[in-house]
């Protein structure tokens, strides 16, 4: 198994890197479970796919605090057949690819978002699930999108993916069991993430 | 057939509103055969496939020329079989998807990109290819970076993606030929991108 995620921040301001920077220290207590590498486009996170989203949403909810509209764009990855297997990225028990039938997975991954903490962040995010090399990626696409529909931060499907907006917290934890939850519990999955704060034209 | 993406400009910018307003006459030129809706997180843009890159690529530019940091970032897909048909996204005889053998795709693919005009516009970009639903998808996503590599604008590979760098032309053009050439000629393919132009780490 190997999972992470390339990310980046995009805070719509002069002071950019400002911004990034005050923000990264909301990554210190992630840091001894999940290997950053930086180059100039994004930020490479490796670590078991129960840390990922968790730290994905504190490091946007600091950097969007000081009110700049910002934007995290995230494209996500769990079993990649190209990529070697990494002990470090074994999740804990029970929260490794989940395979049973579709309907008990739509409703544990319901369940998982009404228990989210909020973070006092207001946030639209849009994603788009990605289930490869098996045979009947649309069930699960489709399953997955029945799950949204009923986690409470759903705002409307789009073309090529579903647009949620709600609260940081319950948002990160849909978008979180989404790729957990969906596509085979063993097989290769992608997410392609965008999350936005503050933005002027928001609804 | 039905093919478009969910494309956003991030301006690193007070003025990242000034910044889209003053780039959107760049898409003039594809109004007429493109599909554009605008909401808070994404642009969406249905048409033909040998439009999408070219429109992305004189917005992107157009966005850029005035030396601030910007980021482009789209979600690309082509036969989704949840969408409808849509007779607006035919390709021009030839520019459909490309079902030979692997070696004459990468050829004809490599070729695109030396006869791609030069935009003037450095940038570095990565992208994730995803051919979906078929049986062989790791075989197209090699075959796929073998033409990248033999591009000219190949920079590295990364985890989950194929970061490119050169000008603007040749650029969009290997990314337009890696989602028209790669997955199944009729199948689902989606694209995750993002290019960025002025940045102060670039290397």
């Amino acid at each position: 198994m190997f999972s992470g995620a390339q990310i980046s921040i995009y805070p719509m301001s002069d002071d950019f890197v400002g911004v990034i920077l005050g923000a990264l220290s909301a990554l210190d207590p992630y840091r001894d479970r999940l290997r950053l590498e930086t180059d100039d486009i994004s930020t490479l996170m490796v670590g078991p796919p129960e840390l990922l989203f968790p730290a994905m949403r504190d490091l946007f909810v600091a950097a969007s605090r000081g009110g700049v509209h910002c934007v995290l764009s995230a494209a996500v990855s769990r079993g990649c057949p190209g990529e070697p297997d990494d002990p470090a990225c074994a999740p804990r028990d029970g929260l490794g690819g989940d395979d049973r039938p579709l309907a008990e997975r739509i409703e544990t991954a319901r369940q998982a978002v009404m228990r989210a903490d909020h973070a006092g962040c207001p946030v639209a995010a849009q994603f788009s699930l990605y289930p490869l090399g098996a045979g009947h990626h649309m069930d699960e696409i489709y399953g997955c999108i029945d799950f949204v529909k009923a986690s409470g931060v759903f705002e409307r499907s789009k073309n090529f993916c579903t647009k949620l907006r709600g609260d940081a917290g319950p948002v990160f934890a849909a978008i979180e069991e989404a790729f957990l939850r969906f596509g085979a519990a063993d097989g290769h999955v992608a997410l392609d993430l965008t999350v936005s704060a503050n933005s002027p034209t928001a609804v």
